[in-house]
């Protein structure tokens, strides 16, 4: 399946990544319609159409796809359900339902990870109070409680240390399918973006160091501080979890990276990703222009690195600076948000860097 | 007057220039509307809303203005009627109604050019066959007989030389006020694409060599094959028009450069425009970008280059070639246009070069 220029590409997901998608799919000459719940949301005001409906509403999501040549995501936790819809009415769903169903659940993602010989942190399933506490013996003291489902940028999460009260942290996540990571001593986080066409073919980006605050990510330098060999290691562990999942689209792995060098794969992010916001701006062909032809059976442009790139997020009140100021910092890209609320992400700012 | 981002730039105008414009926008965290008579045009595809009306339709355009923050044009032939409609509607309108109406009558334009000491090649304004015999006895016999008004891409022209029927020229116009411009042996053809801000700050992009065939931009290169003192003459003599205009935004004036150097300018576009579509990818920040700057009031972004570039349009049936092709061949920006039409511009491709 290849588009012509001229088709219509959809998005499930009204977000800033749909918004940034829209923009790399109308560059190629495509048409886009957004779908999701919000009401004049960032991508909704970008795309040729909008269907403002909720991801379990089959009628809309059947109509939806009823326009669209191709559809994509710009949003992990759309209901499978959704993409399944989608696929029914004989609509590509790119880049698949397995890859969606596999990220919403941290469990089966640490399994998928490490059956494709992916190493992970130290990770347990948690069903109850009593696997957390054994879970908590064995890989505690510190340790990061989490959702199975349904978590992102830190929310659905309890940190535990020695002292935990592990029954009022259980309470506190809901006593819901969890995961308990151990905590691991990592000396930088990376990450790999990675696009993969519909012939198979990869695009591999250069891995960032991504720097977290709050659970957010904050900062994303690119080239990461690490080997040669690390660095095309975490994209060749990328490639291969793309190949396993049968992927078509840009997908991010995240590692931790030790002393030695050692790389653990965090998580992976079946779309496009806010670490790779700097692409566009320092790359041959940038994330979302890859995803895009990704999912249009297009061939994959180039990746690689024409600058060296920091890219920075706003958030929340980092956006209420006077724009000549932003503007002054480096790259600026605004996600068309007009209220300001503490931890949502407004915008990013990239500045170059020669390499 | 300074636009917050979430506010809403109107585009007169519903072509390619609108849709690259509606790009810049949604990166700025603006929203857009475009108003021009077409359906499904390239504009209206990206814009967060389109009216689609004729540009005399002052109900249409009020209607319009009043949903916009501020407006533009991404076309110099929008009449003059229109942005005074948008301007009596309290609307502000950039870059400004003045360099609207001397863009649009060749003749004016030229006085205007050679009032803010900017050499043109020989010219004479003709108003009859008479002034057509007369003029072309003065600066003939090559030499081309063009409409004050609404010629583009080489349409509305007929070209002269030593044996022609003047008559049969001037029917072939449609005896209307016409301009006839003198042959000048120049050497290459060169434009300098330059924004203003609302400060009055000027960011001058490298001036392009530009190649025509039929009449129609098929290339421009970048730096242009001059001198330095050529170069930063044209982007000075640039800088100067925009400052006689008190104009707000990107505007391009060509020049014919002659084998001494010396630069005669041909005409200038109030707007965006196709000699700068290279800019983008080759330069800090593009035109398209520091348009949506200046006409927001906000402060304009540098237009250094970062890499040379050759920008390829894409006419007609180029654009029928195998997409494959065309994406191995250089950066691609399509227009969202089904149609392939001779002489229709379709898309271009864009390819950096070490400086």
């Amino acid at each position: 399946m290849s588009l012509e220029y001229g088709d219509t590409i959809g998005i499930l997901g009204d977000g800033q990544l749909g918004r940034m998608l829209a923009g790399a799919a109308a560059r190629l000459g495509f048409r886009t319609i957004s779908f999701g719940p919000g009401e004049d949301s960032p991508a909704g005001q970008v795309c040729g159409r909008h269907f403002t409906a909720s991801y379990d509403d089959s009628a809309a999501l059947t109509e939806f796809a009823s326009h669209c040549d191709v559809v994509t995501v710009e949003f992990e936790n759309v209901p499978v359900s959704a993409a399944e819809t989608v696929i029914s009415t004989g609509t590509p769903f790119r880049p698949g339902a397995n890859a969606l169903s596999v990220a919403q659940d941290r469990v089966e993602e640490k399994r998928f990870l490490e059956d494709a010989g992916i190493a992970c942190a130290p990770w347990r399933a948690i069903d109850s109070l009593e696997d957390l506490i054994a879970a908590h013996a064995a890989l505690g003291p510190d340790a990061i409680l989490k959702t199975r489902r349904d978590g992102y940028d830190g929310k659905g999460q309890v940190r535990l240390s020695t002292d935990s009260d592990l029954a009022a942290a259980w309470a506190e996540l809901g006593a819901q399918p969890a995961i308990l990571e151990g905590f691991v001593a990592f000396k930088l986080e990376i990450s790999a973006v990675i696009a993969r066409g519909a012939d198979g073919a990869v695009a591999a980006y250069a891995p960032s160091r991504n720097v977290h605050e709050g659970g957010i990510l904050r900062r994303a330098i690119v080239p990461a501080p690490v080997a040669t060999d690390v660095a095309s290691k975490a994209q060749t562990l990328a490639a291969r979890l793309t190949e396993r999942l049968d992927y078509v689209g840009v997908l991010a792995l995240e590692f931790f990276v030790l002393a030695d060098g050692k790389l653990l794969a965090n998580e992976f992010a079946p779309r496009v990703h806010n670490s790779g916001h700097w692409t566009p701006e320092a790359c041959m062909t940038g994330q979302f222009e890859n995803h895009i032809r990704a999912v249009a059976g297009w061939p994959l442009g180039k990746a690689s690195l024409l600058h060296g790139a920091e890219m920075e997020n706003l958030i929340g009140e980092d956006a209420a600076a006077p724009v000549e100021d932003l503007l002054a910092r480096g790259h600026l890209t605004l996600y068309g948000k007009r209220e300001i609320r503490p931890g949502r992400k407004m915008g990013h700012l990239v500045r170059l860097r020669p390499l």
